[in-house]
């Protein structure tokens, strides 16, 4: 019985030593070469899933994802036998609150105009706005989205939510659903796009939705490239319909050489370090979920293949 | 009886309204122009005093800075009895906080390196640090320093504070005085300068200094530019002793065309926009500081003049 774990060396070695200690009975193997009987692999420790890996591995149980994602899955090739299970630890919501105010608070004191200032030598202060003037809006209400508000609460700003399905939170206006979206959106003064990528939320912040959003808007995308129109957002800055943005996740990642992203001007731009799994915490993510699976319980993680997250 | 006001007209006319409301026995004066007899000037509102202003106005009893600094003011050409108070506002600690934690966050996270990044078109991620894993000083224990720990708080930083005095803060390492400098600069990872400006604050962040930070600091300055060595920051961050700085404030403001500090791939800068005293809770505050003063009690936000702040 093994664990197939193919992702980067580094992490391995810290994944290597906690497996020996949590889990003697599972065999750790590193690498496709080190498969010598593909009948062995219960356990698929991955970013990017091999093709056919249920082919491959004939008695493969459950694949587990190094990252918070999942959409880089091919959910249709895997038998519905096969678990699919996200990395759950608590620095990675950790993170992304630290990233969201970081992105909120940027957007809000014009940031980017203060880049672009300095780059200019010019000191020109500008009127700040008091934070209960303004509302955040964030879009996704799993873990990482009730987190995220809770870490804004703080600071004043009015609180709005909107995810697929209903939810009730003490101080946040929450919107659901299709219907939802567009008042949800007149309400965002700063817009932060933590939503999973699905069928449903590729291209959802698009032209149209953009425009929904109050004059003088701005964006804070942490969610997945692909849920974004890079071009209607360009025009939206230009027009002025929006303030700013700060992006953490592009499409393509990279940005291309050349993408007009990376010189405009009202535009912070990441290089997808929202979150960062925690090598330790990854594992000890992997060695609950194998745990509960093996006790007939739903690992904590586990991904509903129909919602595709 | 009067309050001679000498600021810009746009606060002046908030300002008006709400003095005719809350102190209608009190002649609102705009204006040096509309002094009649210098001898009704009991209170003078202003960022900076006229030179002289006891000898000028000889009834006055109190001087009501604009804004939350009183650096500004030549206490040495005050008689004693002159009273001088600095604007108290929520707004102003909960800006505060706002830049506070935009600022730490950004040294954090290594925002300085990503806009660089940007303009260079790299796409480069390196490997965040988890925030349990980092100390943030705060030197400047008053109402701004206090709110800035607790805003500080819930992302989980190892929190410490200095100031002139001791202080005790649950769960924040505290230090005092000259003895407990170096050893409480060398716990900084990230350090959050909010020092009121006095002749002992002046200078107090040079060469040495910041030499006792651990390799790899960070500094984020909301205090005042007098109290840091931009040559002696701008060598730190050259040699990689420290690793980052975000500047609100500068020595001399604006800051001269061709300035060092402009260009640094390694400091964000932005012009004196931490905290701008709201025109109505400044307003507000005034009153509050007439009516205590005329009832015989301290106003909030009265100066210690040997303290200087």
């Amino acid at each position: 019985m093994a664990l197939l774990y193919l992702s980067d060396a580094e992490r391995g070695q810290v994944w290597r030593r906690i497996f020996a200690q949590e889990l003697p009975h599972l065999a750790f193997l590193e690498g496709q070469d080190a498969v010598h009987d593909p009948a062995d692999v219960r356990y698929l420790a991955t970013w990017t899933a091999p093709p056919d890996p249920a082919g491959t591995f004939p008695n493969l149980e459950m694949i587990l994802s190094v990252g918070a994602g999942v959409d880089q899955f091919d959910f249709e090739a895997l038998p519905d036998h096969v678990r699919v299970v996200r990395t759950v630890t608590p620095g990675l919501s950790a993170m992304m609150c630290e990233y969201v105010c970081l992105g909120v608070l940027a957007m809000h004191r014009d940031l980017a105009r203060f880049v672009v200032q300095q780059r200019a030598e010019t000191w020109a202060p500008g009127h700040p706005v008091l934070a209960r003037h303004r509302t955040v809006g964030v879009m996704g209400l799993g873990t990482l989205g009730r987190a995220a508000l809770e870490a804004l609460r703080p600071f004043g700003f009015g609180l709005a939510g909107w995810a697929r399905s209903p939810h009730a939170i003490a101080g946040v206006e929450t919107y659901s659903g299709h219907d939802e979206l567009s008042p949800f959106l007149a309400r965002c003064d700063i817009l932060v796009c933590l939503l999973p990528l699905t069928d449903e939320t590729r291209g959802l912040l698009n032209a149209r939705t953009l425009s929904q959003l109050p004059e003088g808007a701005r964006l804070v995308m942490t969610g997945r490239g692909e849920q974004l129109d890079h071009a209607a957002l360009i025009d939206a800055l230009d027009t002025g319909h929006l303030a700013g943005a700060m992006l953490d996740v592009t499409d393509p990642e990279p940005l291309p050489q050349g993408h007009p992203v990376w010189h405009h001007p009202r535009i912070l731009l990441t290089p997808h370090v929202a979150t960062v799994t925690d090598s330790e915490e990854g594992a000890y993510s992997a060695v609950a979920a194998i745990r509960a699976h093996e006790s007939g319980q739903a690992p904590e993680g586990l991904v509903d293949r129909a919602r595709g997250y």
